[in-house]
């Protein structure tokens, strides 16, 4: 069952947005077995969308369209289904009764014409219940082929698929199992990792493939196989991870890679102690703390953060003693672990992080080469820390910098 | 002069990862005048990865691939391109040297086999020098048309598109010029706008467009033209924002909205005086202060920020009286207020932003509907806040309410 992805919009062929969509229809799509074979973004363009259309349902059997639903002029993803399909917009009732309801809810200016014909469909259509937006979904059949078209907008796309296009995907078509298992690895890079697994990766069944997927200083490795028995094929991706783990032993970080949010992991081992943690930043920027509260259920195990982008916030707020910056200098493992101490103080948490740095591209108030990093842990027993160099990219120092603090609370929380 | 990009990689089609690359080489063409007709994103898959550059060479004169270089098995790139031209691979001295340089200075494994076969280079192809990474790019001409692959790991790719594709496709190709302007405005929703400028747009020249650029509470819009002579294009888009202006005044926040990035605009207010800024940030989690901390030269204005994900550390920390919280619950006009004041006086800054809210999907320590956020301002006059009901949604209550913030500071920096 192969399913192609069409992104609608010139906003993404100009740069201005970065299409996280196609991701996340990917993403729900494997879940259920269903393989996307091709991600095509176009413009706001009637010619263009139509030969994409017609291209893309030669290869897929299902095909999801997103954006162009809007109630402005450049949205014209309607007029071009109604086109590809030969059929007509006609007004569906209980649609008009949603948006009225949203606007008399939710919207203070007044409704317009413009948001009624939001209500407008292709007669072949079924509407699809857009509960957050005005904008529904379609779901358009033609031979065996599904079109389903659905807003641009993340949130109400995502609502969208899992109440209306996945359900219906589930109903309509038999699918083929499909696996995957990941494994996050730390401390070496892609090739030095391939070549360890050079003789295993040889003899792999045709059926398995091996990705790999590296991300500022870690490398996630994950096994897929696709096949028509769901234990068969689990007992032959579990078979080659047993095989792959004794290689690897010494650098895998996570066997649960699945999860490409690590702070689910941690917050999975504090939550087993009723630990609590709480950062302390400097070149981070935030970064650290945005990463634990990003997920729902941050408040049973993220206390909070301190931000000391000044250095004089360094001493005033985290408490550092001014001798320890005169002396060390403000990018120093003695700052850096005097931050993660004091902020495990000040919050009354049992783990703390630290960082601080020269993110670049200036030096700031320290002498270090731009892209020095300490990060500081600091547990019940005892404070450490360790020094990093992550290249002359502010960005990526950043990146690298976040994500070897939660390795180096990771392998700390695993150790006991 | 049209572009089309191929990004390729299995990770994208199974969503492990969002392509960010496409957006980034599409803003970097558009400044010099290219368009991006279409973004194709396929699988390590070598027919696959063929058909579409066929494809893609019909339509395009300029075909971009991120993706495939790397060192390992998965990576065909090279290998297709071989074909696609009648090509094969030989060793390239030049990359060998590099490659060799990146393992002595910077890698601590020996090099590999592996490694050494990445200067191995299609014959007809031109090697583009790739300072942070062991894969080169590759530019190859096929009677008119030029395809260009580079690595797709984000900042390797940034910094071949800046030295080495941009300069090339410059002196390569005469190109018309493409002119935009973008307006930020806030209180208005998408439809709401489109109804004030249904007149004005019926009578937009045909060769100046408008886009409407939602992202969670404002709206840009995006007056976009292509043409031969760059005055004359320039002064027809200026004549149409001149339009424009009048028609939006009350709900526009920045005429410069070109910066995507609004704290680009609050950091040059606020170094023009000097000034200081600090957040204290509760259901936003740290997300204010990593976007102040995104850019260079944060610390030119930026002195750090407070998150106090708990309750119990806003008293400790940002130093909030138990009675008010007690009094008006945690989620309340009183303690954001406190916490932007405390913020102001803790960092010794001159402006201070704060959040506090239920960003779901558990109420917390409130009784405040999910969704629910008061954010506060501090400034060296005065201390106001104000509520606001952001939806059901975390992920999207967190964004809105970050933003909300950068506008409601916005909106008051430029007030003065």
């Amino acid at each position: 069952m192969i399913a192609e992805i069409i992104t609608i919009g010139d906003e993404i062929l100009i740069g201005q947005i970065v299409d996280t969509n196609s991701a996340h229809i990917a993403q729900e799509l494997n879940k259920i077995g269903v393989s996307v074979h091709q991600i095509t973004s176009v413009e706001d363009e009637h010619e263009h969308i139509l030969t994409t259309l017609k291209e893309a349902s030669k290869r897929a059997d299902i095909i999801l369209i997103t954006g162009g639903l809007g109630p402005t002029k450049d949205d014209i993803t309607k007029k071009v289904l109604c086109e590809f399909f030969g059929d007509s917009l006609v007004r569906d009732d209980a649609v008009l009764r949603h948006i009225e309801f949203l606007f008399e809810k939710y919207v203070t200016t007044p409704i317009s014409d413009l948001n009624r014909e939001q209500a407008l469909m292709p007669s072949k259509a079924i509407a699809l219940h857009n509960e957050y937006g005005t904008a529904p979904g379609l779901w358009m059949k033609n031979a065996e082929k599904v079109f389903i078209a659905m807003p641009g907008v993340p949130f109400e796309m995502k609502s969208l698929m899992e109440r209306e296009v996945l359900p219906r995907l589930i109903k309509e078509f038999k699918r083929p199992f499909i696996y995957h298992k990941t494994i996050r690895t730390y401390g070496l890079g892609e090739s030095a990792i391939a070549q360890r697994l050079e003789d295993w990766e040889n003899n792999l069944p045709v059926h398995i493939k091996l990705a790999y997927l590296p991300s500022f200083g870690t490398v996630r490795l994950r096994l897929s196989g696709k096949g028509l028995n769901e234990e068969d094929l689990k007992f032959s991706i579990e078979q080659e991870f047993e095989k792959i783990y004794p290689i690897l032993e010494d650098i895998i970080a996570d066997v649960n890679g699945e999860n490409e949010d690590i702070t689910i992991t941690i917050r999975e081992l504090l939550n087993t102690k009723n630990h609590f943690l709480s950062v302390a930043e400097s070149c981070t920027g935030g970064e650290l703390a945005t990463k634990f509260t990003k997920n729902p259920g941050a408040s049973t195990y993220f206390k909070g953060g301190i931000v000391t982008y000044a250095t004089k916030a360094k001493e005033d707020i985290l408490s550092v003693p001014h001798a320890i910056i005169e002396k060390n200098t403000v990018v120093s493992a003695e700052v850096a672990e005097e931050m993660a101490r004091n902020s495990r103080l000040i919050f009354k948490s049992d783990y703390a992080i630290s960082t601080t740095g020269n993110a670049g591209p200036d030096k700031g108030d320290s002498d270090k080469d731009v892209g020095t990093v300490f990060i500081g842990i600091a547990t019940p027993e005892k404070v450490f820390s360790e020094e990093f160099k992550f290249g002359r990219n502010r960005e990526q120092v950043v990146k690298k910098a976040a994500n070897k603090a939660l390795e180096m609370l990771l392998k700390e929380l695993i150790s006991k």
